[in-house]
Formats: C-alpha cells, structure tokens, sequence
C-alpha cells in the first residue's frame, strides 16, 4: 500500500493555524474574532512600495539571479550598514521569504541526526524545517518568571552533544518578545566559539525594539564564520505576502553551498524584489512612527493583562508578541472554548496556546502568545474579551 | 573546525548556470551571447496578467492561505477542467514555483534512502530536491536515436527496489522535448500500479505540444491515490520570475502531509497569486498563439541543426527544448570553448552541455540542449553560429 514518508507524518501541523477551523465556525455564527493569535500586522504596507510594483516597467516576468537582483543586494548592503551590521553584496542570498533562509540554513549546516539547539519557547516552524532536514531540535527551556531571558550558559552546555552542530536564536523574540542583551549575546559568543558551534540569527524584528538596544548577531567581534542571519522583509515593512528574506552570512563555504539549494529552486519572487527594493528608500522616520504605534500597543496589553486576577505577563522588549501566564488549566482547550463556546457582547479573542512554542512535552499549558498586531481599539475590545472569559471560563485554576 | 554538511557538499552547481561566468566575459569582449542554454522565453508575459498585478487595490500585503488563495485554487478547476483534468480546489496547494511542488513531493512521499526512478536525461533541478531529501535518484536511460521514448518497461521494472518509491516523468519533456505517448503513459501505469509507486508528473510544458496530444498522468484511470503533479505557470504564461506553482493530487494523505509542509513555509507569494488567477481568464486563442510561436521556432531549430554535417536532432514533440548529437569529442569543453574561443561576426551562442542531465556518469558527452525561447531571426543567428563553431572546433570527431 502507498505510504507517505516518515518525515510527512513527524511534520508538525501548524499550532498557530491549527484552530482555525473553530475561529471560522465563531464567525459563522455572528461572532466577531480578534485576531491576536497570527504575527498578521494590521500596519499598512507603505505605499510607496506597493505602488513600486504597481508602477514596474516590464514585458517578461524573468527569473531572476538566484541570489535574487544583484541591484537589491546592493541596496540591501545600504540598508544593513544602517543598522549596524557590514556586509557585502555577495554575502546576501535573497531568499522566498525568512522561512527559505532557514531552511537553507539547516540544510546547508546540518545532516541528518545532527543537532540544533534552541531556545525554547520558540518559533514553532522552526520544527517544520527541522524535520524537512532531518535534524533534531533541542530545546534549552527559558522561563516566563525572568521575561524568558537566555537560558544559563551551563543549561546551554549540559545539551551539546558531539551531533551538536548549531544554536539558533530569534532575537527579539517570536514567541516571547524578549531582546537579548549584549551581555546575553557575549554568552552565546563563547558558547559558540567554544564548542564550535554555528549561530543562526533570526532577526526578523529588528526594527522593533521598545527598552534597550538591538545587538546583531553579525555584530560580534570573531564570529565571521559562524554566524547566518535568517532575516525577512515581512514584518519589517508589513509585507508578509511578498515572501521575501535574505540568507546573509560572511562564511564563503556556507554561503557557496546555499547558493546551490537557491539555484535547484531557480529564484525568489521577481514581483516582490520589486517592493524589497524600494522599500531601502523609505523615509527613516518610517520606522520610528510604527515603532511607536507597536510601542503603545504593547504598553495597552501588557498592562490589562497584568490588571487581570492571575494573569502574568512579562514586559516584552522587542518584536509584536507578549507571553501571558493565565489562570487555567489547559492553554490549548481555553483557546478552543475562547472560540467554541464563549463570546462577550457578540466578540471573542483568538491566541495562540504556547504549547506549541515548546520543544519540551507538557511546558506551556498555562501560556499564550498575544501577537499585539491589531490596533489599540481592538486590543482593548479583546483584551474585554479575555477578562471576560477567565472569569466564566470553567477550567480556571 | 565548522563544517558545512554533507548534502551541502552533494548538492550539484546549476548545470545550466555554471557556464555563466565564462558567458560574461564574452560579453565584456562585445560578443553577443545567443542564450539557448536556459528556458528563458523571450515570449512576453500576457500584459492582461501584469496589469491584474499593477491595478491591484489593497492596503496590506498580507500572507495568502498556505495552500494559496481560495479564490485562485477555484478558478484553476477551471482551467484544468479545461485540459480534461478533473480536480477539487481541495486537491490543490498552490507552490512557490514548480520546484517547490517538487520538493513537497519528494519531501511527502519519499524518506531518506529512498529511491526515485526517473527516466535520463531528466531536468537536472531534480537532483537538487534529491539531495535535499535525501533520496537517490535511479536514472533509466532513453536514447536519442528513438527520440528519447520511454525505455521499456523491462529497463524501468529492473531499477525497482524495495526502497523505489517513485517515477518522477516531466511531460512533454525537459531537456529531451519528448512528449509521452498514449501507450507510453498505459506502460508507465500498468508499473506505478504492479510496485504500487507514486508517478510524479511535472507537467511544466503540457500547453506547449506539436505533434500529438498531451495526455496528463491524472487522466489515467485508477491512479488517483498514486498521481502528484508538479505544475508551474512559469512556462505556460512566460511568467517564470512569479514563482507560482502547484502540487495537485486526490491522495488525501498526502496532501495533508504536504501542507503541513506549505504551512511551514506560511505561503506561496501574494503579488504573483494575482497574476496566476488573472491568467485563467486569458483568451482561448492565447495558447494558439503562443504555440504556433513556438512551433514554427521548432521546426526552423530542428532544421537548421539537421542540415550541419554530423549533427542529429530528433524532432521534439513538446515543450521548447530540443537535444542534438554533435560531432564533438565532449560537450562540456565545446560549450565552454563557444563562449571563450570562438566567435562568428562578433557572436556566439551559449548551449547547455548535456551531461547534466544524465544521472549515469559518461553519458550526454556529444549531446547538447538547446532552449528554442528566441524568435525565428534571432534562432538563424544562433545556428549561424553553431554551423561556423563546429567546422572550427578543435575537438570535433
């Protein structure tokens, strides 16, 4: 009989999309959903990058270079240097958005059996790639208790093993939000350095960081050849559909051997290079006036949240996502009933049980992932929601 | 010391790109390169389907759903209805370009160790998502003589292993423009059947057939839970910098699995999904067009290189490829010698050595492949100057 692979079975489902199906069913019934379980900004993409496409000038829609235009990775150089972090043209893969860097990442570093460790709780598909390389996950737990900061460096040694091949970080932080500190980023250096190891940076919040300053991976001294930045236009300029990253490394042999996983798959999306492209031209206030608008944002949930009987909520110092410890007895069936048998004044919220986040079995059952992605009248409406819900919510601790 | 991994090492360089460098510097000297060496039409992607993607109206630039925009996968029933295949919107996940649709395939239906039997010379691209899944492909070799027909089913039945899982056929062929014929595609299902294999059906081309009908895997009754196709718009509207594909079957299984692999990657690229719906309302007589184009293209290839001392070209019957058997001692040192050392009123043509597209070592070593994706003047160009390099090539037989 026909089989799929093993791999097809062990491939997580997505436990960010996971209860859709119950969302579509609330809406179904008249219930309006607030979305805060899905990284989705509700930021306009600016138009001045939209219209870039709308206004593009071609007969032939042409594969491109399969490091993508040589003319964005150029601008790309400009726009690095801007926040800090020297690199040339010809250390940039452009990639089908930062999901394909870390992909090319794992695939290029790592065989099968080998080992990545991370901190957990993590970006979920990072399980995804993980099992499309064969590689296995290991995850380092960090605690709602200290805002999820780095783990110990002896928690981080006691996992290296001689498969141990690489230690991912996503900083800030999807799911927790939390930025590493240049103290924390020395750690990892030594760590790194010590074992040699490879440091997969992803950096796809970089622009959003609300207390203390962002430290690049790529900014620490000696690291040249460890070090590969997975990093994405998506929430950068609320362009997540465009589906464009970049693999940026200065490890020649890495990059060599990625540059021939880009070329199987012939090149990123010409359309969308197009808006990548200028978006290097946006005004440099652009970021400072959407900074600010998540900046509120997170200020509104963090502190309804921590106004709830029992709830805890750390202060996130970066990214759009807040972790919240609740007063339940299982994340993932209060997120199931929020959307299935709960509604106040006709609303519900939707979020992200943080089991998912988790490498490590049954952590996370009294967590969710708030993605403070919709605008503060929302938030506030959802925020009533959930206040709303943990006091009928009969699972409550 | 870090090192990258294995398949890494494993990965081959782009056959088709690997000359690049050497067509550059030809360049730099004022040569003009004729680039038959890539399937880069010249065509011009219909303007109805750029302008979809110009007048597009929204604010934010969103992820589509994994499996692609509903409305898309729709109207794509529509248009396979319309080549007598019959399928569900649910039957479809709209990929980031053919490649992905074929990497989910390999990904879903095959483990490491696998094995996947595809006849040589196959698209060379098929290695990479190979290695990448770490299965092995088990080339079974067609011949120029016949055309490049299937091989009998004895040479295919005798690759079959415990661990062959797969026969991945592209129809109408790359490299060899061999388009399968109706007894051809019974053979390939009485053996799909009698192992119980997937047939994986890159049906990149099938638009594009001269002589004879396409007959898609998927109208071959009783294989619905063994038939994947690969499929692509990058051909079939010249729109191959969109990067839009689609990976169709009615095995339930595994289009789950595969999914779970799209939701990994979030989803397939926003701008160019517009493009590929915009596409389905094109007129009927596009394809009429587009086809007498490249037919007549065909026709003046096969008999410019037919007419040169010593050189065989079968007639293809499909896609826009055609392979020819020179008298020449290697094709790989006759390509590179036609960019670096020879050049006819100040040009010369740009071929992509065959040998990449064997899996057997030794093979393809007289055969080249050419891309008739120029039009007629430029073509008579290009064997110009193929007809003047083969009298002059040192290494000819």
């Amino acid at each position: 009989m026909l089989q799929i692979s093993k791999r097809g079975q062990l491939m997580p489902p997505s436990p960010i999309r996971k209860l859709v199906p119950y969302a579509e069913a609330a809406k179904k019934k008249g219930v309006k959903v607030y979305h805060l379980n899905i990284g989705q900004p509700d930021i306009e993409t600016p138009k001045m990058i939209l219209d870039a496409v709308r206004n593009s000038d071609f007969k032939v829609l042409e594969y491109s270079h399969s490091a993508g235009n040589e003319t964005y990775r150029r601008k790309l150089v400009k726009y690095y240097a801007s926040v800090g972090i020297n690199v040339d043209h010809n250390n940039i893969i452009i990639t089908t958005g930062g999901s394909e860097a870390i992909l090319f990442g794992f695939m290029t570093c790592m065989d099968a059996g080998d080992e990545v460790i991370i901190p957990e709780p993590f970006y979920a598909n990072y399980n995804g790639f993980a099992v499309a390389a064969d590689v296995k996950v290991v995850p380092v737990t960090s605690h709602i208790d200290n805002g999820f900061a780095l783990p110990p460096v002896a928690e981080i040694e006691k996992k290296i093993t001689p498969r141990t091949k690489a230690i991912v970080i996503c900083n800030p932080n999807n799911p927790t939000g939390y930025l590493y500190s240049a103290a924390e980023m020395e750690q990892l250096k030594q760590v790194v350095l010590k074992h040699d190891l490879y440091l997969f940076s992803d950096e796809a919040y970089r622009e959003f960081c609300y207390d203390g300053t962002h430290l690049s991976a790529m900014q620490l001294d000696g690291l040249d050849e460890h070090v590969v930045i997975m990093d994405t236009i998506s929430k950068r300029y609320s362009a997540c559909g465009g589906r464009i990253g970049a693999f940026v490394t200065k490890n020649k042999t890495v990059l060599d051997a990625a540059m021939k996983f880009a070329q199987a798959r012939l090149s990123p999306p010409s359309f969308a290079q197009i808006a990548g492209e200028a978006a290097i031209d946006l005004p440099p206030d652009y970021f400072n006036t959407t900074k600010a608008e998540y900046k509120s944002r997170r200020d509104l949930i963090v502190k309804r949240l921590n106004a709830m009987d029992g709830v805890f909520c750390p202060n996130p110092g970066g990214a759009f996502y807040a972790m919240a410890k609740l007063p339940i007895d299982d994340a993932d069936t209060f997120c199931q009933w929020l959307l299935e048998s709960f509604e106040h004044n006709k609303q519900t919220v939707m979020l992200a049980p943080a089991t998912g986040f988790y490498g490590t079995p049954g952590l996370g059952k009294q967590e969710v992932r708030l993605a403070y992605v919709l605008n503060l009248t929302a938030i506030d409406a959802a925020m009533d929601c959930l206040e709303a819900a943990l006091k009928q919510y009969p699972g409550r601790n």
